[in-house]
């Protein structure tokens, strides 16, 4: 087992990985920027580190200084934590040139998995449903016609110079495709001076639901359920939940053995989470693969009652899985505390917390690694805590989130509370009937 | 189901039944004195009044005045918590005599468990094992000889008027027996005037185990497994765990048995605890049964995913248990941090708390009334927060407790908080092996 692991990150998921390694009696190495000095993950770990001022490209993601760090303190191994160095491929390699262990993917694996188009040919080998598409640019009217035909309607006609929606045209059956296309293509040309267009399937009502999974270093992997992830806003996750509301028992199976097949057939190791669209005839599609730990993971540990990162640091020191998979006992709601003010466009809200009292008792978890006197430094991710509540029910898990939200207070800075527990009271998220679009009809009451 | 609930109680005990009734969409009263003004239960329930000023007698224990409060604000229940009103039986007969639902156990049934004499009668005749002893006093040595030879030695010889342990003899052969009753009596006769003996069985290695029960308003009771509570220091306990290092599955079903036996006997309604010695051959013997809730509570609810606060409601309802009896699925441990200070035999240290971070992450609960800035009051109990870890195993759970300990900031005032770390660094506790003696040899550590 490892002997002292350096942490590449900062915040709460620095802070997130000290006390598993601590529970597992491994030291920890800080690194941090000036701006960070005052921040808990500094003061908890057994060592730390200054790695340079405040902009990440001078400290975070300065990569020969986290070696340097590395190497000054002894670490046997570095948790990068998800965001900065998480999936860089050139960190990963670095590490393994300097015989540290990188507890993550390799730089082959995160190369493989984060380009996309190297990513769907995978998956599309490993027998992975993957969104159906054209290849490249449409060649002809006929062509679109016949792949259309054959990938079935709807689908979405978009011009490969495209943006903001123009040159964009969902067709919902045969007799409206030839309008669409003549249509789309004049837009194209005009906006972009370019009428090349591809095409892939519309999804319908689309789901945002991604399957953890865990691989280890003989080649086996398991899935630990999934997690709904469809409440965002331009592709931020706010909340999330195990299970999904939409989920039925068929279609965790299958997608779970999807997960796990992708996972064995690229070999993969670690903790990774095969994210999905699923429309509204539980059809499901792979997006892309996160070769990390996502900041929603807490949810699956609540429901399963499994900790992530030491997953993460057994599987990276060579400990076999057990090969099962797990499913969820209860039900977990995670709400994203953002320094951010929701009644402006969530415009982000740095600043010093005067009070800072965060809820507690039975089902309620917090990951936070702010109190009451810190500042919150303006060049980093605006997530101050995130709270999650677990029950037996996804009703009573809801009804907890809502007194802790009530409870939570925090002074000094706006953040997003309001709007979690606006959503909480919310009719269509009660319901369980939301999607990924979710969020462009979703208006705070004031 | 009630629409309105008063606690007739302060501090973490009522802000956890707040939190219960929020999340049951119940509207909740709290009741506070002059000195608790600042108080979260104040500042989170719906509704509050105050009942007077600092002194307990003068407010927590006012009845007349916590009637008032309930008929003002038109509350149809009364949740009493622990201590205080809790197992008063004059209170539980008001609350009737005015239409207000007692959340807790009937005045005659207060009546019948609080008092020592009869609730082992009632014990006996249920058929729960209870400590062998005398009954009233020895009225010879030939009758001792008798007695100690009927219940087996070791005994222990006590005098009525005892105190100090003076006059107590602990009996382990029948060839002692002549010598330690001249000596004791004659002990008895020069320190008290009296020279009256009885005598028990002597529980050796005597451990505190207590088993949970629910009993709903049809004479149907389950229980919910132990609790082991042997770490006290002058009966109080300091920290508990389940399940108990010293249980084994036999034991268990035997204890639950019991104390099934014993609640569907009394007809008991509500949540209780019913106290057992466990002795070294794990013989078991009725202390003593509260009607009410326990502070450790938490520690049953977390291993078995029951909130026991909701049950207390739904039972008090009319709602009727599964019956079910509830096993232990992960491990559990409470420290009870309060405002003393352990380097200096424990002294109560009240005074205003100028910094407040609690830990949190996985497998981490806290229950506490405090934050920054609070004042703790010296009027009543000292305990300031419960610190709960679970995990899958001992080993995991008390890993989580030296780390949650350490990272548990606590200034202006002295906690408890280095006892709690020291002890889970003892060997004795460590293994397992530890008893209601504990305490007795165990030093802090400068």
């Amino acid at each position: 087992m490892f002997k002292k692991i350096l942490i590449a990150n900062r915040g709460e998921i620095a802070l997130r990985v000290i006390r598993t390694c601590k529970e597992m009696n491994i030291k920890t190495v800080a690194v941090y920027s000036t701006a960070d000095a005052e921040s808990l993950h500094v003061r908890f770990a057994d060592e730390a580190v200054c790695i340079g001022p405040a902009p990440s490209s001078e400290s975070y993601l300065k990569m020969s200084n986290i070696i340097a760090a590395a190497e000054i303190t002894n670490a046997d191994a570095i948790h990068p934590g998800y965001g900065f160095l998480a999936e860089n491929a050139k960190f990963s390699n670095l590490c393994e040139e300097h015989g540290i262990k990188f507890i993550g993917a390799s730089g082959q694996m995160i190369d493989q998995m984060g380009d996309k188009a190297s990513a769907k040919a995978t998956m599309i080998a490993a027998g992975v449903p993957c969104i159906p598409g054209s290849e490249g640019i449409l060649e002809s009217f006929e062509e679109t016609e016949r792949l259309a035909k054959e990938m079935g309607y709807p689908v979405m006609l978009k011009a490969t110079a495209g943006g903001g929606g123009k040159g964009m045209r969902a067709v919902l059956t045969a007799d409206a495709l030839r309008d669409a296309w003549d249509s789309a293509r004049q837009e194209a040309k005009a906006a972009f001076g370019n009428d090349g267009m591809y095409m892939e399937k519309l999804i319908e009502e689309p789901r945002h639901i991604e399957i953890q999974v865990v691989g280890d270093s003989f080649g086996k992997a398991c899935h630990l359920s999934e997690r709904d992830c469809s409440i965002q806003r331009r592709h931020q996750k706010l909340t999330e939940e195990t299970p999904s509301p939409f989920m039925t028992d068929e279609l965790r199976e299958a997608m779970g053995q999807a997960a796990v097949k992708a996972s064995e057939f690229i070999k993969y190791e670690g903790a990774g989470t095969v994210e999905f669209l699923v429309d509204k005839h539980r059809n499901f599609y792979f997006m892309e693969m996160n070769t990390r730990i996502q900041v929603e993971h807490p949810i699956t540990e609540q429901v399963i009652d499994f900790d992530l990162i030491r997953e993460q640091i057994l599987v990276a020191a060579g400990v076999p899985i057990s090969g099962k998979n797990y499913l969820p006992q209860l039900h977990s709601i995670e709400c994203r505390i953002n320094a951010e003010d929701p009644y402006n466009n969530f415009r982000p809200a740095p600043g010093k917390i005067t009070t800072f009292h965060a809820p507690g008792g039975h089902g309620v978890r917090i990951d936070t690694h702010v109190y009451a006197g810190y500042s919150i430094p303006p060049n980093y991710d605006s997530m101050i805590a995130k709270l999650i509540t677990t029950a037996q029910t996804r009703e009573e898990a809801i009804n907890k989130m809502k007194r802790a939200l009530d409870e939570f207070v925090i002074e000094g800075v706006k953040t997003t509370i309001p709007f979690h527990r606006q959503l909480m009271d919310d009719k269509d998220y009660l319901s369980g009937n939301y999607t990924t679009k979710f969020m462009e009809d979703f208006k705070m009451k004031s």
